[in-house]
């Protein structure tokens, strides 16, 4: 029986991982080839075990894969699917590992060829620090896999990808598009615009950046961690789910301005209320984690 | 030679651990009392070793302290310094744990009789519980404490509690009053009130919540840790800075309406601009720590 042939494009810090991952959790033959534009990224992917074999050319690497994992930026991922597909193998499964889910849904509906399937993937995993050298094969254990799934979803196809998230130490959850995004959008997306604003703002203070330094302490350092991910995600990630992303931003500062005016007004009644009830809800959400 | 009479009015998560964190740091000899108005804190504080005496009447616990640190939330403090103020003995130092300051130099301003001095502190630690039986000796080591200092603070009751504040093992800052606040309010403050708010949001969308708990990761739990502390605490920290911190979500406010224009007009250059800065930024904190 020959090898399960994975092809990771993409081998920074999460295809990296992935790669680490799968070989730490396989308990079938599997053959891993990265794909990646960087040549030092590749190399590092090999040296480090990421990678069984590399490729420049995404259409040499992915032509005799059975699954391919896309592991690029969001906006990155049509024209690079849009090169690879025509030359996938029948039987094929191609994923991805983008933030947003609706976007690439519309990208891909009509230009799939019968064949081959696609199983949008999210694995909700990541850290301050990007590229392949930050690889950590453990960094989806325990952590949120979302794939996605609708009335044309091949089950086959779905079950296949969701045995290698398995393999990862991942927590398997399968939603359709829709309720992905718009979760996605006010579990991740928004806190962490919400989380970068709050670090701009202290650009908005002159002469107060001495201060400012003397006094982040560990809450600011936790509240604001995510703010020190990789810029190029985030804008593809706002651009790709724009309208759950505003509406959400929307709604938080419509709970803000209901915090100013209770505080213009001097309503503390108001303000316990806000606070317990966040903390409530918090530490509910925990206990059931 | 007598020993040092430390008197704590407020046995919980700030005044047991300041306690602890005494008890461990002490290089002379120190008597600490405890004062606090549920029996079962001072029992548990005795118990703990935080305290070696306790009192339940604040005046009885107070009159012989050398310095006496206030660790009740902040909208209690003026009325119970104007208790124990008239019989403090002369010389004694006054300092407190309010995450405010503006507020309360307001409030003791007049009041204050002469030989008896304040010095306004801010440790900037903290926990997810409350509560004595949260305190740790360690709470301190390495976090931030401020003291706030001006032109009438005088320097040998500023330089006792500096003494007491570098036991703990805690950073010592001093600045103005007013720096303070604004800082707080920026640093502090207004992100606690906006992770506050990130889960309240949750409560936004009917129907939803099952999902939402399926994809709460940890990026989720760490920027919103800072929302599952006392809601009282900080129902008296929003009265008690409102300015700064309504002048903050202004701020942070403008910030989240640019990106949200810049989704809407699809201007990645100004998302990338944004999370890139956001990212060097908080980089650059966190390599100055």
């Amino acid at each position: 029986m020959s090898p399960l042939r994975i092809t990771i494009v993409g081998v920074g810090l999460i295809g990296g991982s992935l790669g680490l991952a799968f070989k730490q959790g396989a308990v079938e033959e599997i053959e891993i080839t990265g794909v990646d534009s960087d040549p030092q990224s590749l190399a590092s992917a090999l040296e480090c075990g990421a990678v069984d074999k590399i490729a420049a050319d995404p259409v040499a690497g992915t032509s005799e894969a059975d699954v391919i994992f896309i592991c690029t930026p969001v906006l990155q991922m049509p024209r690079l699917v849009g090169e690879i597909l025509p030359h996938l193998k029948p039987g094929a499964v191609l994923t991805d590992v983008g933030s947003t889910k609706g976007f690439l849904k519309q990208q891909f509906l009509t230009c799939f060829p019968p064949g081959v399937s696609y199983i949008g993937g999210h694995p909700m995993a990541g850290r301050e620090k990007s590229g392949v050298s930050a690889a950590d094969g453990k960094l989806f254990q325990n952590k949120v896999y979302i794939l996605t799934s609708d009335e044309n979803t091949s089950q086959m196809a779905l079950e296949l990808v969701a045995r290698l998230v398995r393999m990862t130490g991942a927590q398997l959850t399968v939603m359709d598009v829709e309720s992905h995004d718009l979760c996605a959008a006010v579990i991740s997306h928004v806190p962490h615009v919400v989380a970068a604003g709050l670090v701009s703002m202290l650009g908005s203070y002159p002469g107060k950046e001495e201060s400012f330094l003397q006094l982040a302490g560990g809450g600011f350092c936790d509240t604001t961690r995510i703010a020190s991910s990789n810029a190029d995600m985030w804008a593809d990630i706002c651009l790709t789910n724009g309208k759950a992303i505003t509406e959400g931003l929307e709604e938080l500062q419509l709970i803000l301005n209901a915090v100013t005016r209770a505080v213009e007004s001097g309503d503390r009644d108001k303000l316990y209320a806000f606070f317990s009830a966040a903390k409530l809800r918090r530490d509910s959400i925990l206990a059931s984690l």
